[in-house]
């Protein structure tokens, strides 16, 4: 795909740059928005273009199938509860599905969509009572009541997600149905959940951050106050405790006092999310700096090499400090978009390359690892060990988790494909910022940036790269002005011997954050080149679960070995890697040096240290590495990323 | 304690040689009964005096205040449902006290305690309805009908455990009231699950083990024929689909063609010990094959070197094969439990010293592990590696699980304490079987052993020993007659050097079943020497999650570090052993050589192997070592058993 021949035409108006995700009114760096920053191709192009053409209808067919969208219908139409479909929660994937068409829609305008999405607009606000409230599972006769199940009934958090649809289309095509319907929802809930109200929260953060960004959109304070009421009551155990305990739902100490990211994975990134939210528009210099001290703290101890959070199958939870298991990471696909969007959130308010390099190893190894090829199955966690050889769901049911499977095309809680469409359709925002001197370029992909800085210095840059497939990114000048400003680089911290070209001039630069400042004319280029030659990588050694392992990264990708692609089909359990040699690349691909050993056959697992069973060294064989994002698409297999050292 | 001074009298008459707990009609052993091995001291006689002392009073308090003894009454007063407290199967709690206090009495008979007994038992019994149904929380108005939910409501599991309660009272004191009540219990259970009834089984095996004992004590065949029906049906999907799936309750798979246990690890062994008691009842060769091959390999495959079995915490159940790490090992005290059942009745019924390993390393860790010293907190998952250290928990309050604190004084589930009561008050029946010609010792233990051949040889044995704190075990003929019989004594699998004395005549003697036969007089002695001393252990390399580290294992007991004794009180997870120095042992304490290495501060768990973070060599320290099982009894600490090596 090139960019001339298949981008869409950029809409005719945008409000506001184009609408992007979080619209801080103040922070380190300014989001550009979707009318600031247009991807043009490449691994993420390609990325957009499957959710535009496919995963998004995909997802509407199965939520009118499983009968969750007809929900809307049978509450307007007094069918409830007898028709009533799917799980608490079901409402909510109608509300990210129309996020996501609302930001694929400011991407790229096309009738047929918007037809559609007008059309799932207009059956969820004819379920909405007069009072504002909209929820399919709870409040009429034969239902629970209303608020009854705090703790597990998710009203306010798909009230979140409704208001963030909304939020979405507000930002990119203005005021519609939608955001009055969400207008209402939110005028009842901070009717309801105000000082006199429900002094309680939602078994499941995410309205927190929605009504901090209907407040950016509408203005109106009072969502801002009822966000701040959420988040301060959460942590003062006003939930009831649960088997999983009260930090599931972050209700065990407050937010400005925790020490780490804990509990139930989504929940906690969602929480920060909202929190990050809260205090950049109150100025709560202390509340960041918590919780960005907690995001570091799980980054440095309670994160997969992929990026991926929640090690713990049982309660979807971050597992204690370097509790990592490559074979039980749970690492669902919904955490890592809530990691992005609290990191994101972070690199806003405070700069800081790190936050970059963690929404690019999130994005590239968890959140583009979730969907086929083709944009209609999904991972729901995804294992960065596969021992048992992966099976073929189903195509037509829905599934648990596909926890030991090939991607599956439905779950019975369906919140990750969804949340990878709204994340994918609003990826551009994510590429660039602004600040009052310059533009910040945060992730490499071919993309056209056209934005005005504060003080009406316009900058255009057009980027060319095949990164991640090699290391070199060029940007170039665009438009007609001349002018004075910074561009900023990202250096990757993985990115040792990075080099910059600017001025005709090379110079090495380090993992951080390259400047350059200078009167940039139409045509001037500047040219980075990272070093994507796979490399080894070791980890922590109170991460048990990899001791005398390596993984292989290149670039930001992570890779993984495959029984498909070994002798035979060997079990990958078997693999041991010489890393007295380095990973090599050939054609394309990369492989490093090994073995496969036979498999003992024991009657009992644990022998004396003094007699080790001997076996004779097995021959050496290249091992082929994939991208981990590109596993199981090739037919059942076993899988490792962490690969045991002869 | 000595037996002279404390051994209570044994019971003036027992019927069928004392009562053992599984009592089949054919097969390679024949099982001795309590009235034929007294346990009189030492490391297990220590623990049966705890239990019979501290922990049945424990156990009978707190069914108490928890009101699950009052469920009965409630029943019989027709209180019920408002008056149900604890879970679906809290009945089964009650039903295993009766039957550790029934092993107890067979054991040592007590007045009070036999009063205590008979007072729980006419309670229970007047909840019976006329037809013979007991369960207090199904079938009365405003409750869920009988039999409605059998894949979660633990029905026929509870009655299995009452049926259980009864055998054991059937063999150690004669028919009862309990016996009349199981009776009626068990003729409900074929009059409604027979051919002609409900087709199905209940979620949680444990009726069919139950109903087969119920068979060997009475004689009525329909009992065993019911089992049949229950053995024969599970597998075939009879069983609703659950979350976990269907190999949760094992019933993916008919028995006799699944090749792993797998699931529940608790259902996985109960149902398998009821399988080896319908096969060897029925002479069903292929059936007790397919259930050995199914052991053998989760042996070798999905079990802890503790013997602890089911690693995962979401389900309790077996992970796939060589996933058992130590810091989040479930291993359950339950599962410990079944696990000995099971090896036990594959002991009988084939022999071979590997099942009696097996028996030997659950009962030292992880049976002996849950229980605190004194008897009255308990653990019920038994984990490898505590990375938090441990708090404790309110004695006064029941907990979850007790994951990662000390021991707690009970549970919301609390199936572990009466599953060791149960097991410890019959311990001395695991100890030594007879054959046609003799005897074998299968655990080793100060024990009076008095049986009497097929043919009438009467074999009476006093066994001296300290093990496990030493290996020589002495075996001394006593009672007046001189016979030709054999004595077979088990030399562990990691007793490589073992030494036997007879005769006079020293010699070495490898793993498996020693055999002396000869003409035995009173007062001639056996003297096996098993070497103890400490020694490191290592891991099969597919198990991931223990690559590059060692356990140490002293004679059967697996040795742990604790930071209590640790200099400054050091996390455990800085510790490294030297393995090129074999563990010592000094004044009766076991230490390691190695280093503490000071813990890393990094920002990002993850780094090129190229370049690793330097540190200087820290200083050599001797890292004390203590048993598993007596490990969170100093005080809050962490603890590893599987130690990185240097």
């Amino acid at each position: 795909m090139t960019h001339d021949t298949t981008a869409p035409p950029r809409p005719a108006t945008v409000p506001d740059g184009g609408g992007r995700p979080v619209a801080p009114s103040s922070g380190r760096l300014r989001p550009l928005g979707l009318g600031e920053v247009r991807i043009t191709g490449g691994f993420w192009g390609r990325r957009q273009e499957v959710n535009a053409t496919a995963t998004l209808a995909h997802i509407e067919r199965w939520l009118e199938r499983e009968g969750w969208l007809g929900n809307f219908d049978a509450a307007a139409e007094g069918r409830l509860p007898e028709d009533r479909r799917g799980r608490e929660f079901a409402d909510s994937e109608t509300y990210k599905l129309l996020e996501a068409m609302a930001w694929e829609l400011g991407r790229a305008p096309d009738a047929d969509l918007e037809r559609r999405y007008r059309a799932i607009v207009a059956r969820v606000a004819a379920a909405q009572e007069p009072d504002g409230y909209l929820h399919t599972h709870f409040g009429r006769p034969g239902q629970a009541p209303r608020y009854s199940d705090l703790e597990w009934g998710h009203e306010l958090y798909c009230f979140g997600h409704l208001v963030q649809a909304a939020v979405a289309r507000a930002r990119t095509a203005g005021e519609d149905e939608l955001v009055g319907v969400a207008r209402r929802v939110a005028d009842h809930v901070c009717a309801t959940f105000g000082d006199d109200g429900i002094r309680s929260v939602c078994g499941h953060a995410e309205i927190e951050p929605a009504l901090v960004e209907l407040y950016r959109v509408t203005g109106e304070r009072r969502y801002l106050e009822q966000a701040r009421l959420f988040l301060e009551r959460r942590g003062t155990q006003v939930l009831d405790d649960v088997e999983f305990g009260r930090s599931y739902f972050q209700d065990d100490v407050p937010l400005r006092d925790a020490t780490v990211l804990r509990g139930h994975a989504v929940r906690a990134t969602y929480l920060a999310s909202g929190g990050v939210d809260l205090a950049v528009e109150t100025a709560d210099d202390a509340l960041l700096a918590a919780i960005a001290a907690q995001t570091a703290r799980a980054v440095a101890r309670r994160t997969y090499v992929t990026g991926g959070i929640g090690s713990r199958h049982q309660d979807e939870a971050f597992g204690d400090d370097f509790v990592l298991p490559p074979d039980r990471a749970y690492s669902e696909t919904c955490a890592g978009v809530g990691s992005v969007m609290l990191h994101w959130r972070l690199l806003l308010a405070q700069g800081g390359a790190h936050h970059a390099d963690l929404v690019e190893r999130t994005l590239y190894n968890v959140v583009a690892t979730s969907p086929s090829p083709q944009g209609t199955s999904f991972y729901y966690t995804n294992t960065l060990h596969q021992r048992v050889p992966t099976t073929v769901p189903d195509a037509d049911r829905a599934v648990p988790r596909a926890a030991s499977s090939m991607r599956a095309p439905w779950f019975a809680v369906s919140c990750c494909p969804t949340n990878v469409a709204r994340t994918f359709a609003s990826l551009a925002a994510y590429a660039a910022t602004a600040d009052d001197d310059g533009v910040q370029l945060h992730q490499y992909a071919p993309a056209e940036i056209r934005t005005t800085l504060p003080d009406g210095r316009a900058v255009a840059l057009d980027v060319a790269t095949r990164y991640p497939e090699d290391g070199v990114v060029v940007v170039t000048v665009a438009g007609e002005a001349t002018a004075t400003w910074t561009l900023s680089l990202r250096v990757p911290a993985w990115a040792h011997g990075a080099v910059l070209v600017a001025d005709g001039e090379r110079s090495e630069v380090a993992p951080g954050t390259v400047e350059v400042r200078r009167e940039f004319a139409p045509g001037d280029e500047v040219r980075l080149e990272l070093p994507v030659e796979p490399r080894f990588v070791v980890a922590d050694p109170r991460v048990d679960a990899v001791r005398g392992c390596v993984a292989v990264q290149r670039g930001p990708e992570v890779l993984c070995a495959e029984s498909v692609d070994l002798p035979g089909g060997a079990h990958v359990d078997g693999l041991r890697v010489d890393t007295s040699a380095a990973p090599v690349e050939r054609d394309g691909r990369t492989s490093v040096r090994g073995t496969v050993v036979p498999a003992p056959d024991d009657d009992w697992p644990y022998h004396d240290a003094s007699a080790p069973p001997g076996a004779p060294a097995p021959a050496t064989v290249e091992i082929p590495l994939v991208p981990y994002h590109d596993w199981a698409t090739r037919g059942p297999s076993t899988m490792r990323v962490w690969l045991p050292a002869l």
